[in-house]
């Protein structure tokens, strides 16, 4: 393909519609490509994006990621423990699957030029410039809405002007973004450490309140640190978190209201609603619990943050991050059984889990047991904290 | 008072009424000071104490260290987030200051050797000998229990051959131990990784599902990273524990079930009641992330783990805990405002909060804002992550 | 002073001198104020600014900061055991001050408009703008060369045709960087990982073939984790530097050669001098291991290199900071006493280490001490690596 | 084997001398046999531990061990930057593989029972009887110098009685551990802090004072972290350490003086003798510095330090360090190139490093490239320390 087109990292909305004009009047593009990536949002946003991008005539893609996106990203996020200030990073990290798919489409097509929509304010233009550039060294890439810092009255001129099809976007009152590991909810008052939100905004999840009044008990089944089945039914990766977010979404489970610092230092008040997530990362952490040393805890829950920190920047390509995904699949291997939790109106229990690693051994833990000789205990107690206690002796020969 | 005095720090349970009379026929002394430190267990368990040792003739003190135990150990803990495993260590921080309590009513008395009841299994033995020996270097430390490595059917038979009453220590089934920030039940079938534990062995809390049908909103005041208000009213640090506990487990807040890994490496199942617990961390943790810097809350956090390991270890006393209680002091001068929550069914669910340390600004957070402009972000985006990108480029040159 | 003064932060080189008319010419100040910061660079490089800044009819300030630098940056630096891979961050903690006197004059002058030479590409924009605006945060701040991306050959015509001398700038052939704890040497070749730096870059130390052929020992008081003296001899906090440079250089000591990772990505060898920051950091540490307990030891390093990693980036005034060197003050109240080494060739070697604080104690430590029973050790030994052993238990179990 | 065996883990120094009698005279074995690791200590020693157990009639084998402790353990421990408290654990790691060997032999001959001359104070024993304990769960072990709280006196009249061979024993002032990673020189008044060692104890070292005149100029090349060639010829693993404690020796290059804390909280001054442990740890550490990123420097330094611990405390078989090492290994796969140094007179100078997975970018580092425009910068440096900024500001509104 020639020189003249570009890739179009295309969602529908606002931001990235208006590009598709503008990448031809002020970008001197011929041609414009529009690559949608199906991570699980709406169903109904993935088609009105292919609908409008018939209407404006780009040559249209729509890319069903959503297998890949639980596989690679999702599990591999729960290994981790995947968590940046309470939210389990559903939107950072479908975005270096957004930026790999759209990467994948180029090279098919012979492309090097890309565009996208992102505000030069947030996140996710770090996440998908990163990403394209990783994949692709040599890649071109243009940000209009921030390369021209636009607003949106601005963009709603301009859309009007150049027949870009906008009625859904004038309606929306929020912003936001879906994906099978969340669903984000942002904008106007709810940005406010102090407002509360309205019930309005929730979609996935029943409230406590309203949520079936008799809860349910389910087992997970993992290998290796992710789920294989619920109840013992084994399903594909989608399924999996798809069945979960239902089961949980309608016991209340999932919301998260947090502050949040985003990475150019704003910090905001976010909604989220990730149940799958949350049900799978308490499991995933019982189960870890029971098979990892006391010591692999401690270290890993390092080794996890730092891991959190590169997901939610969307360094996902960083050698860093390799070299903690090499630390923590050595310790997935053991992460291998089941954990059986209740969901009921918001809450998730933990009723027990259990492990052929498991390192629980009921002849050393049990009360009354004879192999363990209480006597030798003694040095090790009376050793104890030995050079804090030099320090308390100089301390009193000081006063 | 005489060498031949020990002091020996009394529960009234079984293990600590048996080592009454065997400090006299076993140990040699002539006398034995009992001491029951008030933290907050049953006021039963305290009187029961004291009217056991009467029966045995003991010269016995109840130390009432309530607002002692709150305001440097609860708040301490509060202040580093204070959790261990999932676990807001409540049993662990009680024991130095039993200890602290013992070693001043030792002083008093002019006394010198002490003596517990603690297994040589368990945490506590540590916890105990290292307050001891932290504030008293010189002391004689005895520990029947561990030294003799006695069984409970022994200890039974002793205490019936020496008239020691033990009536409601047959009938215990679970291990119980209780202070004002929380309450655990361990033993039989309990320490299994898969077992449910019954709804009995829980006091302080309802269930979720026996819950009050309507919730409650409340708001907490924090100075300096600890409450001093409930909706507005004062209350002394012991009080605002109390009252927190009732409309906390009211509610369903506060049970926990965790794999804890003791110290000496034996992974137990636990099971805890934290109701006031549960609710000033979540809301501290809400406040700090108001507050705190991206790069204070992400590195606090290892700062955290570190203090509640030590605290875990009942390292009250170590330098190294001082040293981190300096960093963590620093950071709580900002942990002054709201925070509101709604505490209904077993969830805690933070409403709003708010601060005039609040890192929060309206103008820049906004969206529609002019104060930014978007361009200045782009040699940002263009640098982010440059050294990884070098690594692809080489990494594609290699293949 | 009118809105149309601006203060220059001044060193005399060529970056800044072009500054001058730039501020007249191009961006309508009225009146430049150049400030010159004595942090104890070649007291000729002081001297010079000051002539040209009369040659050049500024209103110019020599600030005397030698004392202040030792004392709040440089004794702060040793505290952490200051070091950036390898390099003692001389160049990196004198900006944060000579930022920080610059406010100083502006304040008493009434000027809010800064300027300063630093270019778009290196660490010193970050370090010089973040401290004005911390402690001015209505400051406006121009950084021309970066704003205008100049180069050298732009540089050096433009100040040709508008009278700046420039003479000595133009026969330098590597940039150089001086103050009291240390010398930098860039540029040209030298910024090769694999270049040999010719001896004639180094003007502090000599070679370790060419240093003195009688070494010398020297013995170091330290109070608070501070040099207060060196062989017995008190002296001001600058003198105990500059008389350190001297020996130690003529010793060969204090020459380092790195690749350094900057701020922005770039990866660069680095070539210094730093002979006093050197041995007092060697000398710091040795008396640290004496007094610190083992856990201090381990968990400082991790403090150390956060601190560290913070005054390379010139975060001087940032939160974190603070509440890091809370937690290394209330460490360096033991870091008192007396460190003996040897300066030879090159080498640093301790020779001894003494303190009132020093946890060594003769007797737990000797050979063949009868206050420890070594059986008291069995239990200890036997329950070690418990989980890691029924880790390899269920491994056998498993093949 | 029958069950009356037991097998000796032998140095054919007194500790382990004097339990050959002694495990038939206390510990009623018929038969012990003798095992003696060579990991590089005196091949005289080596040699008198086969005579002694031929005089007192054991069963003895010597197991050559040298290549295999270079690749897995030195070279292990050298892709971890692996050093405690500034010593390269040279007698740590050589522990391990000897608990290694006498289990493989142990194996071998059928025997369960093992017995070693470890005291109750120091480190040793953890780490013989972690290794063993690991490798063969059902393992009985002896450790008689401990169990029987041994002294010095006591062994040396029981030795006499028995006819055990000490001759060699008696004269010994130090206390000497011997491999090819180092060798450590213990005991008496070196165990002092500020204690001047004499200039005896040296025997792998010339001091700087008398080392060679002329230094050397060496070039390392390593592959994946580990070295394999010296100036271009590449030698065995046990080879290019032999003959680097040569070089390095000679230059007086590997003295070691530090105050160390050794797992049970006593601290001793050691001193250790490790030419190319030094010499190839300051190698590989310049080599990752051209090659990884800044993070991974960073990161990898909280990796290594924790690794350094388990390795010092012998828990070579902790699934933790297992978790490490497989970060770590991840990383070296880039450690890939050369290192020029030059070693005179104690000290070791890298003059440069290359390698074709360098980060290293002429174009972006260099002084005058037009490929960066500095502008771009303008917008980070804006926004840098954001947060911190909003403190201040808050600060100035308190004031």
């Amino acid at each position: 393909m020639s020189q003249k087109t570009v890739l179009l990292v295309y969602s529908g909305g606002l931001d990235t519609s208006i590009c598709i004009p503008l990448m031809k009047q002020e970008y001197g593009y011929e041609k414009v490509v529009t690559v949608t990536v199906d991570v699980g949002q709406s169903p109904d946003d993935v088609k009105m994006a292919a609908e409008k991008a018939k209407i404006m005539g780009t040559e249209h893609y729509t890319v069903n990621a959503l297998d890949e996106f639980v596989t690679d990203f999702c599990w591999q996020s729960l290994q981790a423990n995947g968590e940046y200030q309470g939210y389990p990073m559903s939107t950072s990290i479908a975005r270096p699957l957004i930026a790999k798919k759209a990467v994948e489409m180029a090279e098919k097509l012979g492309v090097t030029a890309f565009a996208h929509g992102c505000t030069g304010k947030g996140n996710d233009q770090y996440r998908i410039e990163f990403g394209i550039r990783s994949l692709m060294p040599q890649a071109t890439i243009h940000a209009p809405v921030r390369e021209r810092n636009m607003t949106r009255s601005w963009e709603i001129e301009y859309a009007q002007k150049n027949n870009v099809p906008i009625q859904q976007s004038l309606e929306k009152i929020w912003s936001i973004d879906e994906n099978l590991w969340g669903r984000s909810i942002e904008g106007g008052r709810l940005e406010e450490p102090d407002f509360i939100p309205p019930e309005e905004i929730f979609q996935w999840t029943k409230s406590a309140e309203n949520a079936l009044n008799e809860g349910i008990v389910i087992d997970i089944q993992f290998q290796n640190g992710v789920p294989v089945a619920i109840n013992g039914d084994k399903a594909s990766p989608s399924q999996l978190v798809l069945k979960m977010n239902q089961l949980a979404g309608d016991n209340g489970v999932g919301r998260i209201d947090i502050m949040e610092d985003r990475m150019m230092g704003l910090k905001v008040r976010e909604n989220y609603e990730c149940p799958a997530a949350s049900v799978y990362l308490k499991a995933h952490k019982a189960l870890e619990n029971l098979v990892l040393t006391r010591d692999e805890i401690r270290f890993k829950s390092i080794i996890d943050q730092e891991w959190s920190r590169m997901a939610y920047e969307g360094l996902w390509w960083d050698p860093l991050k390799e070299d903690l995904e090499s630390f923590i699949t050595h310790t997935q291997k053991r992460v291998t059984g089941n954990v059986k939790l209740k969901l009921y109106k918001g809450n998730i229990t933990v009723l027990g889990r259990k492990s052929d690693w498991a390192l629980y051994s009921e002849d050393l833990a049990s009360f009354d047991t004879t192999t363990f000789d209480q006597r030798e205990s003694t040095g090790s107690v009376k050793n104890f904290g030995l050079q804090a206690r030099m320090y308390h002796q100089l301390l009193k020969q000081r006063v």
